[in-house]
């Protein structure tokens, strides 16, 4: 359980954080999800730049994930070096020292009493 | 954050925007998306070619993309050399002068007070 | 426009057409549906051969697809050599003589007044 | 129909079956699924190992699949060596000692009246 697995470059260009959402919270929140697996015997600090219509790209952001764990970031939760805002259009570029695998979720709740999910594998660059 | 990074060819076999669309617009509206990033140094133009099931390939549509941009370009609103039909089968094929990475969004609101989603990042042939 | 692109076997192992069905056909159709992109400048017969979890693969299935053509082919259609069973998982394989490229989508309206949607593109082997 | 086609080692990084479910069960219960195709003459035995958040992983979960058969696996189902707790977050890596595809599948039924799908071919690694 232990073998590094994926790659070290994966790019999602079709990113928006549905707004306004509606139901519980977090449960039916809103969000654009990157779902990271690191397979490997270290824990590594994944860095990702959000890339826009309009202005320059904006990173690192910096997330960590553990040795032979998970983590699903919800891309709405990040605020460093600056706050994710909603509904805007963006991609986004993940970097890993080490191979890891990079999974996209959005789910969608601006209709009340609705939810409408899609994802993909990423693109390993 | 200047890498360039994808591919130069790409490919959606599955295309059909949504008709009709239940819900204001352009937040509801019924859409295909192609969703394209270019982290590289220099602004692109990539051509768009649609093919369909009885007619013969309409194209290029030109789409600019500007140095480390992304573009998400609703294939709804092309209208030149063509005006895309809602709810006509369709593929389309993305040729870009440079490495850029495409991800595929349609948005269904056929049924009023439904939103229905899916994606998939598109072949990079 | 007369490039050949993609690969001449695609796999697509989540198959089961959704069923029942509600709303008017064939726009509410439930369906499980291959979309076929040939950019060659040839016509193409692809084949399919559909495997279950409880008996032996059957096919081939046959479907032309015109040169510089798309083809969207909802599985559901397909009776020769035998017609599919709804509500039946199942897996398929595609096989071209020419490359081509293909995505799976799926449309579920087992409940009244929703549609579901899910689709990838396929698994070029 | 009787190649060896895939690879041996597939990931899936954004698992969480959804909790809870509304709708007659087993038809709209809320899952996870993974779905398997085995072209080859010989029945496999393919393993899962269950990556999580805040705990080592958890496995090895072992699933047949038949010679030329297809197997659709709700992550939901697997007790040994551990039942799988609804709603929380997991990756997953299978492996097989012969080449098989592995495409994902999310049923949410969450919400009363409501079912949204969303899945992807899984990462070859």
């Amino acid at each position: 359980m232990s073998d590094e697995l994926g790659a070290r470059v994966w790019v999602v260009p079709g990113g928006r954080v549905p707004f306004p959402a509606h139901g519980p919270e977090p449960a039916f929140t809103g969000f654009d999800q990157l779902c990271v697996l690191n397979a490997g015997d270290r824990e590594v600090e994944v860095t990702l730049d959000l890339y826009y219509e309009d202005a320059e790209p904006v990173g690192p952001y910096r997330v960590l994930v553990g040795a032979r764990r998970i983590r699903h970031v919800r891309i709405n939760d990040l605020v460093d070096p600056e706050a994710i805002r909603l509904d805007r259009p963006y991609g986004c570029v993940l970097r890993s020292p080490v191979p890891v695998v990079v999974q996209f979720l959005r789910q969608d709740t601006r209709l009340p009493g609705v939810v409408a999910l899609t994802g993909t594998i990423a693109y390993p660059a």
